[in-house]
C-alpha cells in the first residue's frame, strides 16, 4: 500500500484537486490518493501546518503528505521533503512543518532539486507530484534533493508557560465552530503538575477540562438537551486545548466563535493555583 | 472488494474526515472508501437517517456504512450495528437506521461492546473503525456485539394516511433546492388505488406526479427553457415524493424551497377523490 | 488500471454522489473513480465544459469522464459518448464537449442506444453508469451506440480575432477569484507574432503576460507580501488567459473578481501594435 494524501488551499469547485489526482495516477497507478483538505484559507500557512499537524498520526508508516498551499517556487520558497515520523511530507518551505518539527525531530530533510530533470513546462506542482510519486514507490529521499539541516519555522503567536500560567491562543475555529488553542496536552501536563486551575478567555471562566464532551452532563435529573449550548474545554484528539459549546451548530444552537466571540489569534490563559 | 462508506457532520475543511481514513488504511489497507456525505448539519440525526437510506441501495452486498453523527458514547446513547438488506450499518443508537429498518426487518441487531478491548485513549470513532473493519473483513456481529431485539426509532413527524389522504412533511431540501417529504411512493400506490389525487402545500397544487421531470415539458411548440421555474411533483430516485422546480438553481430560476416557501417540517397532503 | 472520473452538478452534501459510486462499483468493483467537481453550477453547460476541458489532460490514456450535468434524455437532449484523444466522455448533448472538439477531431462519436437493454426503472444515470463501466473494462462504444459525425456546441461567446485584436470573454471565476477568459495561448501566439500588446477589461490596461504570478516580484527590495494585491495576467496551466491578483483570497486580499470587478462574460481585449 502507498498512500499519498493531499493538503491543498485549491477548493473543490474548479478542476484543479482533479486534475492533480490525474497526474498522480499517470505517474503512478497503484497510489492510494486521500484527501486531507482542500478548503485551506487560500496561502494561509498556520492554518495548513494544523490541519497537517493533526490529520497525519492516522496513518501508516511510508504515507506520502502533499501540501500544495503557497507553493510557488522562489528564491525566498524553496521546494522541501521531509521524512519524519516515518511518514514523508513534501511542501514549500513556509513554516508548515512547524507544528510537527517542534514535536519530533525530523528523520532527514532535503531541499528539492529534481526541477532541471522536468521539461520546461512542467508547474511547480508538477514537480511536487514527482517527488511524491518517487517517494511513495520507495525511492529515497536523495535521490530527488539535497540534504539540508533546517527549515523555516512559521511566525505565529506560540503559546509560553511560566511557572503559574500558560498563554495561549486561538489557531483554529473548526467546522463545528469550536476554538482550538495551541495549548497543548504535555505543556498543560509539565507546567500544572496537578494544580488546579483555570481556564480565562474573553472575561469567562472554566475550571475543568473535560475528558469528554458528553461529561459537561453530571446529573442523571437532565438529559442532553438540557446541556446544549454550554461552554465546555477539552483536549481535542489533536492533543489541544479546545473551547467548545456542547453540541454546537454554528446554524442554529450557535458555536464558542459565535457564542463565546473567540477568534483566530485570541488570547487564552491558564492560570495555576499553588 | 470490501466497501466502507461514511456519512458524517465533520464537514470537508478540517482534518476529521482525512484521518479518519488514515485510521481505516492502517486498520485495513484493502478497503475501498466512498463517501456519502460529510455535510450532513452538525448532529441532526433526522438529515442523517435521510441521506443513509437514500444512499445504500447502489451498493453491493457486504457494503459497510460508517455513519459519524451524534456518537458520543452514553447511557442513553450505545454503540450499534445492524445487518440490514446483506449490508452493515455502524452508529450510535440514535434513531438514523430508523428510515431503513421501517421498510425492511433487519437480519441482525447488535450493541456494541469491544469498548473494553481499546487503549484507554481510543474514541468513540475508533470503535467505529475497528467494526468497520472487522465486518468488512468478513468478521461476524457477534464477535464485536452483544444481539439486541430493539434500537430507538427517530421522533419525527411521520406521514400519516387515511382513507382519502395521505399527510406527510418535509424532510430534506436537496442541493438543488428541491423540497423532499417523508410520503413514499409505497404508501400513495397503496393509499390511492389509483383514484385521482391532489397534492396541497402552501395554497398551492400539483394535480400530476410526473414520471421524470422533463414531462413536464408537454407541447413541441416550447422549448425546456419555457419551461424553467415551473413547479412540479416527482417521486425521486429514493422513492419519496418531491416537490420541485423544473431545472431549478437556487441562485438563479430560484428552487422550490425559495419560490413555493417550501421549508423543512412543512406540511404536503395528498387528498384522494373517490 | 481502469479509471471513471466524474463532473456533476449534484453538490456534496446530498447523497447522490455517493449513490452513484456504489452503481459503479457494483457494476465494476476494480474501478478507480475520482472526482473532478461536483459544484458545477445547476445546468451550467458551458461551466461544465470548461471543467472537463481544463482537467482530462493529466489523465492517462482509456480514462473514462462521465459528466453528469444536464442529463435528462429528451429528443433534444440525447445520450452520447465520444472517444477523443485516446480517452472517453459520456454526457447529454447539450454543448459540454465543444471546448474539447475545437482542439483535436474525436476519435469516434456516438449516440448511447442502450436504454432499451436497462430495466424499466433505470434512470438516465444509471445509463451512464453502465456505459462508463463498459468503457473502463476495455469495451468499443459501438456495442453501445451508434455512429453520429456531429455533435451540438455550446452557443457561448467565442474569442474573436482579427490581425490587430483578440476578443475575448470572461468563462470563469475560479476559488481564488481569478477571472478565466476564453482567449488561448495559441490564438495569442498566432494573431501577436511576438508584437507588443495591451491587455484592456473595465478600464484598466496590463502590458505583460507573465510566465509565473511570483514574476511580477521584480525587485529584490520588496518582499512577496509588498505585491499582494496586484493585477496580473498569465496563461493558466489550462492554457487560458487569466486575470488575476497576486495571492489573492476572496475573503482578504479580494481578487480579480471582486477588486476588478470582473464577472462572468465580461469583455476583455488584447490589442497588438505595429
Amino acid at each position: 500500500m502507498s498512500i499519498i494524501t493531499l493538503t491543498t488551499d485549491y477548493g473543490l469547485k474548479d478542476h484543479f484537486v482533479g486534475a492533480l489526482k490525474g497526474k498522480l495516477l499517470s505517474e503512478y497507478s497503484e497510489a492510494t490518493i486521500i484527501d486531507i483538505s482542500h478548503n485551506i484559507d487560500p496561502f494561509n500557512v498556520a492554518e495548513a501546518a494544523y490541519i497537517i499537524g493533526a490529520a497525519y498520526s492516522g496513518f501508516p508508516k511510508g504515507t506520502v503528505h502533499l501540501i500544495g498551499v503557497d507553493i510557488e517556487l522562489s528564491r525566498d520558497n524553496q521546494h522541501i521533503a521531509m521524512q519524519w515520523n516515518d511518514q514523508y511530507f513534501i511542501c514549500a518551505d513556509n513554516g508548515i512543518l512547524s507544528m510537527l518539527i517542534q514535536k519530533i525531530v525530523p528523520q532527514k530533510l532535503v531541499t528539492i532539486t529534481i526541477h532541471d530533470r522536468l521539461p520546461a513546462e512542467a508547474t511547480d506542482l508538477d514537480v511536487f507530484v514527482k517527488v511524491a510519486c518517487h517517494l511513495a514507490k520507495g525511492g529515497l529521499l536523495n535521490v530527488i534533493g539535497k540534504e539540508i539541516t533546517a527549515i523555516k519555522e512559521v511566525t505565529e503567536l506560540q503559546a509560553l508557560a511560566s511557572d503559574t500560567q500558560i498563554k495561549g491562543y486561538v489557531i483554529y475555529i473548526d467546522h463545528f465552530g469550536n476554538a482550538v488553542t495551541n495549548i497543548s496536552k504535555k505543556t498543560f501536563l509539565e507546567t500544572g503538575k496537578n494544580r488546579p486551575y483555570e481556564i480565562k478567555f474573553k472575561n469567562q471562566t472554566i475550571k475543568t477540562i473535560l475528558p469528554r464532551y458528553s461529561d459537561i452532563v453530571i446529573s442523571d435529573k437532565y438529559t442532553w438537551k438540557d446541556y446544549e449550548g454550554e461552554k465546555l474545554a477539552i483536549f481535542n484528539e489533536a492533543g489541544f486545548l479546545e473551547i467548545a459549546i456542547f453540541r454546537s451548530n454554528p446554524e442554529t444552537v450557535g458555536s464558542a466563535s459565535s457564542l463565546l466571540g473567540l477568534q483566530y489569534r485570541d488570547l487564552v490563559t491558564i492560570d495555576f493555583k499553588n
